[in-house]
């Protein structure tokens, strides 16, 4: 039996198989004028190949782990000792800022390696080949390379480069790890500053500076394996792990421990709004608001002086430049002796350390992102003592200067900075604390003020006149703990499971202590002075963003 | 018109009513009588108090923080310094362990600071009145107490305190924080150990070493606050803070920046299983299993060299001695040359920091840890060199002792324990590393091995034969990535949203890349040779338990 035409057609050649037919002898012939070309493309790059001088030193690497790929053992360099390297062979992996072909025999890379550029030639001789020439100009952007090459001393400054007296002769040039082409988004857009606060989808029409399009915040977060390459982004994300060793080495100095405290969490704590609800098997848990309850009871525990660095999830719906739905705390307790000022001093302490220590260690990264941002130094006062100012006398500041508030208001959000520029004026300083807070606009297990019962030993501290931590001498002794629960607003149950574990911690002989929790990213933030908050996360969340 | 009485009765007096007039009048004799009582008593007490030479020198402070207590801004000393205080007045704050009336002109304490204690007593003198003694002597144990005394070195070494050569002499004594009796478990009972892994009911019921009843995990960990105050366990947070330290300490020595990367996380990583569900506002979300995405994108945005620590979610239904749903990462991530040994090799060394310094920093609490619960030394090879055993080596020596199990098999635990000491026996070392896993018993983004496709560039550490590391090179080319999640069993989609950000951070030039995550608790449990990894989390969070 004969099989029938894929066209279903068994009758014989119709039109649409005549037309079929044609169109295949013209496939057939286009296919062979291919064939011929492609041999003589072959034939002259064999020929050229075989003339190619170079032909062992460029090319595609097999990938690093692959059978094929053979191991050179070559020591790499590290760019940042190029002075010490001059006139040297070296051997470096670094990625491709910029390949051109400036001729025949004349090829640049601009090319990066951690905060460093250098500019690389590649120049056709008796031991270097055209073909080399023209593979090394065409190397797609953000490729990872390994660089043989030697070190020399430019006739004038590079101006395009951060090294700029000194340039790399290419001798071998491999491609390590290919970037597709073309990039989502080219990272030099990524280093221009924000507009504004970087929030709203018309950013994304502005023009820049220099009249290019402005990458908006939405399309670098959503690219942010390329956006993080950025220089910028590296300065503020080393400063950001640099405020978690200062924090640490300041405290460990002071005797503190470093807990983890658990971020799952049986019952919705201090009150229950605001809170993640989680899966949890075949029941409901939440995720933690804060380390609060936890590093208390660990004071009452006989730890004296804990230390926290982890996850706080928040799930208020802020789609604000300050707000995120996950971010990082900085956390302390510790007993005091007799008042909570011990407390905020070493809070202070603390924080005059970190800015201290930011600009020495960490001060050409803070000096990139501040020149980009235009962003004015830190003030600290001369002094060196921190402005603590009571809350009462924080209103009259603000009255004074016309704006209308009472005793007991908590300060908005643009009351806040219009303080924090009154204090820079009349201190000096764009970090200080405001101390005595209004009792009722405080969590219910603060200590009430024992000068006034409407007010409370509780502080904030601010940066450029933004809130970085809250914190407090918390209640200590259980029954004044549970007739807090009590009486707050709404009332709340001491004996309910949400309370139980947390009230029966200071039955047993709980000391007086204080603490507070600062913002990472905040700090980050308005150290550097960035207008949205989400710069400061690798991988930001809000009520929107949950990815990458 | 009379109201009805309460009896409900208007006709007169009742059987009943005539039975209540008769308690009433009762009633009545007998407050009198406790009112002539008390007002003898009162009457004593204020005789008693006239001639109480010490009115001042003890009590019940007021609470610090609240209008009637009036700072006395003393300083207060540190029982470590001891030697340096003999035969100084001084202030110090303190906990109760022990408090005895020895006769009506002696009491005995036993007091606590951090890990000292040390005996003071309170004797009767002309200046310190019988008053005194008495409340010394019944102060409840666990009371927080401001102590002022004379430090005098002991004629002969005092058995029931760490501070066997002085004594405090107390002249002044009072109660800052009383703790209520009873307490729901006693700290002596917390600082013995755990029989076997310490779970299940049966150990409530067992006698301990000196016939009193064992206190539980379970009860442990429900009075956690009592619990932690153990000496043990201040020993071994102390020594988990210390391995977070020198963690950081040695990885930022090699240039490591830390990071931190979301918890929440828009679509379930790795295949979806074991992941905790979270309410993000109007969708679902989940909690990170581990930061291994997160870190190699990092890795793709040239930040070469990262770690983190951070609280990691496993929603396995796992009840062992092993297991937590919450636990805390330790984890790095970091480019290579050009063999992933390179990580390795720094994994290696990492780890031998670690225990070094831990026996040079944290020697005082390991030893206490290790010696009440009879562990051995921690054995390292004498050579420095780490065994590095090959996953099929080590399959050969299982099959020579007995074990049955194939080429590509897993391990079991008991396995893995068997293994860990036949390489002690081997190797003298309690740490150890196995290298090239079979690739179809690990993750999907896994290197395969160059020599064997059935192999994997992949390892794990081990502590006294429990796995504390998993480690590999990754995939950092993203078609071969595609590959390898398609042909995954089961088989994945790469194009999902679920890999989709993960998969295109290698598109752009990643360079090869490997790491590993440490499991926090593990380290310290094996170190300290602990039955029982909830020891080693401050607030354990397993199926069962979700509280305090």
């Amino acid at each position: 039996m004969t099989e029938p035409s894929a066209s279903g057609d068994p009758q014989g050649p119709s039109k649409n198989a005549l037309k079929k037919a044609a169109k295949e002898k013209e496939k057939a012939e286009k296919k062979a004028a291919a064939k011929a070309r492609e041999l003589a493309e072959r034939q002259k790059k064999e020929a050229d190949d075989a003339n190619d001088v170079s032909a062992d030193c460029y090319g595609e690497l097999p990938m690093v782990g692959s059978p094929e790929f053979k191991p050179s053992n070559l020591p790499r360099v590290n760019l940042a000792d190029i002075v010490e390297l001059a006139d040297k062979e070296i051997v470096f992996r670094c990625w491709v800022e910029n390949a051109r072909v400036q001729s025949a025999k004349l090829a640049f890379l601009n090319l990066r390696q951690g905060l460093n550029t250098i500019q690389a030639v590649v120049a056709a001789s008796e031991k270097l080949s055209k073909q080399m020439v023209k593979f090394a100009g065409n190397i797609s952007t953000e490729s990872t390379l390994v660089v043989h090459g030697l070190v020399k001393k430019t006739q004038e400054a590079v101006k395009s480069a951060t090294i700029k007296d000194y340039e790399i002769h290419i001798t071998k040039l491999f491609i390590e790890a290919k970037a597709e082409v073309p990039l989502p988004m080219q990272i030099e857009d990524a280093e221009r500053p924000l507009p504004s606060e970087g929030l709203g989808n018309e950013d994304e029409k502005a023009a820049g500076d220099e009249g290019r399009p402005l990458v908006g915040l939405n399309t670098r977060l959503n690219n942010r394996t390329l956006d993080l390459r950025a220089k910028i982004n590296h300065c503020i994300f080393v400063i950001k792990s640099g405020v978690c060793e200062l924090f640490q080495e300041f405290l460990r100095g002071k005797g503190f421990v470093m807990i983890q405290t658990p971020k799952l969490q049986g019952a919705a704590s201090e009150g229950g709004s605001n809170v993640f609800e989680v899966k949890y098997f075949d029941r409901p848990a939440f995720l933690a608001q804060s380390p609060q309850w936890y590093k208390q009871m660990l004071v009452a525990s006989r730890f004296p002086r804990v230390m926290e660095i982890g996850p706080v999830f928040r799930a208020e719906n802020s789609n604000t430049a300050r707000h995120l739905t996950e971010f990082t705390g900085l956390d302390l307790e510790m007993e005091f002796q007799e008042n909570y000022h011990e407390v905020m001093g070493l809070l202070e302490d603390l924080m005059l350390f970190i800015f201290k220590e930011l600009n020495v260690r960490y001060k050409k990264e803070t000096e990139l992102v501040r020149s980009a941002y235009h962003v004015e130094d830190f003030k600290l006062p001369e002094s060196g003592k921190v402005p603590r100012i009571p809350f009462v006398e924080g209103i009259k500041m603000l009255r004074e200067a016309g704006e209308e508030l009472g005793d007991y208001d908590d300060l908005t959000t643009p009351q806040e900075k219009h303080l924090g520029r009154l204090v820079l004026e009349k201190y000096g300083s764009d970090f200080y604390v405001l101390d005595q807070f209004p009792l009722a606009i405080r969590p219910f297990y603060t200590m009430p003020s024992p000068a006034n019962p409407l007010l409370s030993n509780s502080y904030d501290m601010f940066m450029r006149g933004q809130e970085i931590l809250s914190g407090a001498q918390r209640i200590h002794d259980a029954e004044l703990l549970r007739k807090a629960i009590r009486n707050y607003d709404p009332p709340l149950d001491p004996d309910s499971p949400a309370f139980k574990d947390y009230v029966d911690g200071f039955r047993f002989g709980c000391p007086p202590h204080g603490g507070g929790g600062f913002g990472l990213e905040r700090i980050v933030q308005f150290w550097l002075g960035l207008p949205n908050i989400r710069m400061c996360s690798l991988f930001p969340r809000d009520p929107q963003r949950i990815m990458p």
